[in-house]
Order: structure tokens, then C-alpha cells, then sequence
């Protein structure tokens, strides 16, 4: 069995719409590569109630649980304390985060104000996340991986953090584009499905300027199965 | 206090990084405009229990449920009998679904096949929600509204829905971009966040060709707060 994750994106900006998540997208695919399974994402608002209970319940169901959001210096970005406080374990500043962020600012330590100061608060025994752009780490504790919100910052702090996760079997995945209307092929799309238990396999109806059609989508990580069933499918609905 | 919301996204796709979600930024600015306080998302994939253990939670927590996607003709679109599983009540083939439906073939009724016939099932008592595009209707039940994921029928559903639903007051939303790093403003901003306890004061660090700073967005449903919490934070960091 693969590893499974969640992730929970922490920001009222993104449920207000003033923000277009994009965290999410890549995250799903990076798991995906690697063969950790995502299960389910939750974004909820920056207040402490909605991300610990958040957190306790992902924790429990997931092997990783990755949060995305609430990181820096200022009053709205409280995702460190409320990790810890789902956890029951101590917060403060730590002095290797604190040498680190030290490192971003043009006079050291000195320019590490009481806001700077936040962004060193490290869980006793987490693991630091390297942060190659803007140097405030990113940390580990338990199986919860606490990284920040914009995109970019989020994308290195990941780029540090996978490679130091166990992945699972890759999935493979096989489209096959059909020129036929999801209703019409569901009859059948449903005995393959039946054929093949241990895959997962998905319709995706399109429309676009050159017609309509679906998308079947077949995944798995045998890859043997996975083309007999991709083959299947281009059997039964007589695709080249 | 302005009504509360949660979506729930529901499909493999999109946790397998193969779709980008597109209706989650949709609905959060739709519901933004009429009042509606979106406080949780959450995306599951195409499992009866993930479906019905969120819609369970999030149904007793927040006023309105917004689902996105699994009502389509195949055997992965499992949204209608899970929602209508947590509930408690049966779901069949509805005859105002069927004749609607029927409209959108050109053999009309003799073409709804089985697959599509699963589009016409909806929980007793539930009334429909149009979709002028492909005609499959979606449906609210209770307090929870289920809709396509096609982000186009997403959207038209959602226009059909939104007027039927009562708003809350409005949310204004003011933006002051400031030329200063987060970490540099957030003690005074601080002290603005705890003036106005009943404003929403973000605070959002960008850098781009322009050079870097920071957007504070003070939201909030008094106009007259809200545009003295944004007098106040252009008086403390000088702008114009």
C-alpha cells in the first residue's frame, strides 16, 4: 500500500477569493510522481479552532499531512502555535532558525525585529525545512510538514522536504481520448472497471472547438494492468 | 452575523494533480460578493465513506454546503446517492429530472440509456438546481447544494442557485499596497489589527520585476470601519 497525505491550506485570503490557490495543483502532482497518495485537501480560515481540529483529525487518518500557509512575521499567520498547539508540544524561538533567518537580512540579527522573531518559532524536536529563498524555515513534526503559503517559497521548501519522505509504487496513468459522449460509453466504461478492481479509472467528459467526447483516465501501479485495461478500452470503443 | 459556507469538491482528478480545480476561487468570490462567509473547503476522492463523513461534519457546522462534481452518468460519479446516504433519505429517478433531461438529446427520452438515467436520481424532497448547458439538473437537499464539477455547468448552476439564497451584508474589501517588507510593518499593523477587533486585516508579501512589499487588505461589513482602519494603516506607513 502507497503512503497516504493530506493537505490542509491555511489563508482566509483563499476562501475570500482574493487569492487562486496554486499550492494545491502542485502538491497533487509532485505526491502523485512519487507514489504518496493525496486523500483530501482542506483550506480553513486563519483561526486557531478551524486549524487544530483540522490537524488532529488529518494527522490521525494520513501517514503526511502538508500545510501550506500562515508562516510569516505578521498578527494573521498563526499555522506554527496552532500545529503545536493540536500537538501538545511546546513552541518557541529556536537558535537555529533563528541563525538562519539571520542570514536573509542585510544587518544579521540585528534586522530580526519581534515580527522577524515569529518566523523562528520551532516546535521542541521538529526538523527544520529549508527555505532557499527567503531563508524562514519551514519545519517537520510528527508526520505534520508546516511550509509557507506563497507558491514559490512553498515549491523550494518541497523541492528539500520529498526527497527525505519514503514514496510509494508510481502510478502509471494511460488517457484515452474518445470522440464519444460520457453517457454513451458508460455502460461499458463499467465492465471494465469491474474487470479490474485494483486500478482506478475516471471519465472526464470535454467539450472544446473541435467537439465534445471523454477522457478516460486509467491508473494504478501495476504497470502490466494497466495497459491490459487501457487496452481494453481502446478494444471496446474501437480507438486506433 | 453574515450567513457561513463550506464547499466540498469531490473527485480523484483533481487530487491527482490530473485537473486543476477551477470552482473553489469561483465560488469563494461569488459567495464573497453576496455575504456569504465561505470559512472551509475540502477536496475527497470517489469514496462513499470520504463523501459521507464530510458532508455529515461539514453539514452541521456551517449554514450552506456547496458540492462540486461526481453527478455525471458514470460509475465514478457517486456524489448523489452519498449525499443522499448521509442524510438518510432514498433517491430514485425523478420524473421532473427525466423530462427535463430528455431535452437534451435528439432522440429525447429513447436515448436515456441507464448511464444517463443515473443523472435523473435525486433525493426525495430535494429540489432541483438548472443547468442550461447539458440540462442534468443539480439539486439542494436540506442545506446542502450539489452541483457539477465542469467548471462551465459549475457556474451556470451557481447562477441559477445564488439568487434563491439569502445574502448577508456585503463584504467590502480594501487593498493598500505598501513598498515595505512584511516583517518591517508588522508590529505597527499589529497595533491597526487591535484597534479594529471586528475588521479582517491581511497582510500579503509579493515580490515581482517591481521590487518586493507587502498588500494589507482590510475586509470587513462596516463601511465606515473599514475606511478608517485603511485611513489609519496609509497614515502610519506614508502613502499617498
Amino acid at each position: 500500500m502507497n503512503p497516504t497525505a493530506a493537505m490542509l491550506v491555511i489563508g482566509d485570503e483563499i476562501l475570500s477569493g482574493r487569492t487562486r490557490d496554486a499550492n494545491m495543483y502542485h502538491l497533487a502532482g509532485r505526491l502523485t510522481e512519487m507514489g504518496i497518495n493525496l486523500k483530501e485537501v482542506r483550506v480553513v480560515a486563519d483561526e486557531p479552532s478551524a486549524i487544530i481540529h483540522a490537524v488532529n483529525e488529518l494527522r490521525s487518518k494520513f501517514d503526511h499531512v502538508f500545510t501550506s500557509g500562515g508562516i510569516g512575521p505578521t498578527h494573521d499567520d498563526i499555522t506554527a502555535e496552532n500545529v503545536a498547539a493540536a500537538l501538545g508540544v511546546p513552541i518557541a524561538p529556536r537558535q537555529d532558525a533563528i541563525d538562519i533567518l539571520a542570514t536573509n537580512y542585510a544587518n544579521g540579527y540585528a534586522d530580526l525585529n519581534t515580527a522577524r522573531m515569529r518566523m523562528t518559532r520551532i516546535p521542541d524536536d521538529a526538523k527544520l525545512i529549508d527555505n532557499s529563498i527567503s531563508k524562514a524555515p519551514g519545519f517537520t513534526i510528527a508526520n505534520i510538514h508546516v511550509m509557507a503559503g506563497v507558491p514559490k517559497i512553498f515549491k523550494v521548501m518541497l523541492d528539500s522536504l520529498l526527497p527525505k519522505l519514503k514514496g510509494g509504487d508510481p502510478v502509471i496513468s494511460k488517457n484515452v481520448k474518445l470522440s464519444i459522449a460520457e453517457g454513451d460509453i458508460a455502460e461499458q466504461l463499467k465492465l471494465i472497471v469491474d474487470t479490474f478492481p485494483t486500478l482506478s479509472i475516471g471519465s472526464y467528459p470535454f467539450s472544446n472547438s473541435e467537439g465534445y467526447g471523454t477522457n478516460v483516465v486509467i491508473r494504478g501501479t501495476q504497470p502490466a494492468l494497466v495497459t491490459e485495461a487501457t487496452d481494453m478500452v481502446c478494444e471496446i470503443f474501437n480507438v486506433a
